[in-house]
């Protein structure tokens, strides 16, 4: 495996002659001298991607026109449909669907009422996944813990309750195992169901769904996220010495598998073409928003790099590809299905790179990779320094690429973003109308650039050394 | 009519003997000098308000337990048992319930759907008054217009139609006149139903209820809110020429007239019993919201005004008054039967003060009175400067003191406060996680020692001269 790439030599070479022709300040006379030879396409694609606000209006067609899309809907496979037709319209080849099964799961009718001290209804979202309650719903006293621990502490009081998990959001991960355990943790103790605060920052009474996982040794209870302003109050309550009863009516089930497909589109290497740099994202939604953020913008703003290369009649040596996942937020079928059908071709992956955590404040790339790629990728972006994403950040990666990643040892690589995700992730908020035009362009300038460059070396980006590589 | 109160001649003869016995830094010599005396008093009162939360917590215990409180519902009936018992046990006296019939809106499920160009539910709320559709619901194909006068530039698009007014909020006032006449205004030219963008900044996906009204001479078609993303979502398609087609499902109706009470509570003045400074709030809320900021906060402060007054033993020379208003949302029968009521003792009401805009940007006091009578609030609100209250803006009152103040030609002020309060008002996320329970302090200090001094002056602050005052 190469740790250098060989055409640094070549280009520190022609660096006379490239002084020759190109703007003195857009030259380097270092070991990255071979950058060089990039910003020329690199000021295209950028100044492409930031020449209007085609992106950001095809985020706003996509979830205005098809709206939510969970797994296994109408509204999922007519927006994979556009997808398909508008790939091809766009001149990128070898469009096609890949088929995979997805799990159905179906929110149906679903209620929070608080029965006493006083009644009235609480706003909710039923947890992906979640089993239903009986028809006429689950009525019962609450018990509002803090944590785990406290769960564990007052085990004698569980039983037959519905368990309030009111733990104030700190990092999506740590707060999201109440999500993810609480119902089976709360059910081995014997509790009647389950409802959590809501994963997120306090927004406006916004609960937050996402999934749940059913532990195999414990009953399967329903499960809901309440708002934080909800948890909080019948956390009030509850230190009020008031008796809390509450009753929650929910419908959810899961239907049998049903057909899905990710969406697949390229641009053929001209040398290379077997060898794959993969960009990804998923295009499925939870049921309760349109997902512009989770995940629309991060699969336009993908497929737009690709676009862009067409555009502009820039190919590279090596296959850039697209894909739009599939079943991402309930099943990760779609990054499963990848891996398998794939998996001859993935010693072949270059990079594979996934932007799945919004278009909000751009933090620049997270990367995982041997230390050699890590020095290419830092010199790639290196060339959107002028548009604030040069930052390489120690870990890349997505849940979508995640298997493919895991089992072809491939460098992984993720557009990083922070600010207001996961305030609206998973929530009927998560609209196009929050979503700045220039974050997606310059977001769009920046995979287009580090996509095309990695795409383009001469050879190609040090692959991950193994399982020691820090990942 | 007194200009100026007698007691500042006498204050400033007495100007020696203060200097004597309080420290020099807190007297002034100037005209207003009279203020000194009500220093020790003020001090107390704010450094009551102060010294806890107390006021946030009882904020918090009504929206608590009794949720949401819309005229005629068991739940503003219990809330209201439970001030008038609550007011009782703080020591507040002639606590008692003033009856007032209220109109009983029931807003029954309700639902919006896209049905193309691809279904899904939107979020939604149905406005206050609003009659509902029929019971299978009402599928009509849409027109988004940004204005009253685009509505009527495209009369002829109008009929059948459901109307769509995506009117970008920009103040209050100007905005809110949408949701008040939209509908009969889009009846009048056939339309089926009627749909505006919420009166509020963009929330997250956060519709915002409200009354509207119709007008005698146009057909009453239903009526409701939409988030401004939404709005802008069905806009932004219109504008892209996709056929636009909705299903508004609503069980609004209107049913008879319910008994419901205003909740009085006083401190007796010592000399003048008679003469009235009124506080006042409302203490109904929609019934989507637990209406923290829009009332229950101001129906707290106002009353904690008086129970720091009775636990401080102050007690002034006139009466002071707390009324919690009933039906201020949707019929405003508290502030007029208030009126009827006390139609004979209104000419002994010196000043009618209301807290009616949140809690959040506190800026003081607007007041509506005579010269003379601002010259002397200003005075007063100079004991609040230490808690930055105090500006006394040009415009005081507020919906519930308005009957009264109008027909007594009363003097009027209100609590002020910018911030969030139109980003939650009539929303769900009305809540009392929102509050700064310091901000809640400072205003029961500001209001107590205005209430306090105002109804303690030897001589009844200057009365309105008439219509022609400015107001």
């Amino acid at each position: 495996m190469s740790t250098k790439p060989v055409h640094r030599v070549r280009h520190t070479l022609l660096l006379g002659a490239l002084l020759a022709i190109l703007p003195a300040a857009a030259l380097s006379a270092g070991p990255d001298a071979w950058i060089d030879a990039y910003r020329e396409p690199a000021s295209r694609l950028v100044g492409a991607a930031l020449a209007d606000r085609f992106a950001w209006h095809r985020i706003a067609e996509v979830t205005d026109t098809f709206g939510p899309r969970l797994s296994g809907t109408p509204a999922l496979d007519a927006a994979i449909e556009w997808a398909l037709a508008t790939m091809k319209a766009d001149g990128l080849e070898n469009v096609r669907a890949e088929p995979v099964m997805v799990p159905r799961w179906v929110r149906g009718r679903e209620s929070l009422h608080v029965v006493a001290p006083f009644p009235r209804p609480l706003v909710m979202l039923g947890l992906g996944g979640s089993v239903g309650t009986p028809a006429d719903g689950l009525e019962a006293d609450a018990i509002v813990v803090s944590s785990f621990d406290e769960l564990h502490q007052r085990a004698a009081d569980v039983r037959g309750r519905i368990v309030v998990f009111d733990v104030p959001y700190t990092t999506y991960g740590e707060t999201v195992r109440y999500r993810g355990s609480g119902a089976s943790r709360a059910a081995a103790l014997g509790a009647a169901a389950a409802l959590i605060r809501s994963v997120g920052p306090m927004g406006l009474r916004t609960p937050h769904t996402g999934g749940l996982q059913y532990a195999p040794d414990a009953p399967t209870i329903p499960a809901a996220a309440v708002s934080a302003e909800d948890a909080a109050a019948l956390h009030r309550l509850q230190s009020r010495g008031v008796r809390l009863r509450l009753k929650l009516t929910m419908e959810a089930r899961t239907l049998p598998d049903v057909d899905s497909a990710n969406v697949v589109g390229e641009i053929v290497g001209r040398e290379r073409p077997h060898e794959i740099v993969a960009l990804g994202c998923h295009y499925d939604s939870w049921d309760v928003g349109t997902g512009a953020s989770d995940d629309a913008g991060g699969c336009i703003v993908t497929w737009e790099a690709v676009r862009l290369m067409k555009r502009l009649g820039l190919r590279p040596r090596r296959t850039v590809r697209v894909v739009l996942f599939t079943n991402e937020e309930n099943g990760l079928r779609g990054g499963l299905g990848y891996r398998d059908r794939h998996r001859d071709q993935l010693a072949n992956h270059v990079l594979m790179l996934e932007s799945d955590i919004g278009l909000f404040d751009l933090q620049g790339f997270g990367f995982t990779g041997s230390d050699e790629a890590r020095t290419v990728v830092n010199t790639v972006a290196s060339l959107l320094n002028g548009i604030g994403l040069d930052r390489v950040l120690p870990s890349g990666g997505g849940a979508d690429i995640g298997p493919s990643v895991e089992a072809g040892g491939i460098a992984s690589m993720s557009l990083n973003s922070g600010g207001d995700y996961f305030l609206v992730h998973h929530t009927p908020a998560d609209t196009v109308d929050r979503i700045d035009p220039f974050n997606v362009s310059r977001a769009v300038g920046a995979v287009a650039v580090m996509a095309y460059v990695i795409a383009d070396l001469p050879e190609r980006l040090g692959e991950v050394a193994g399982p020691s590589n820090g990942r």
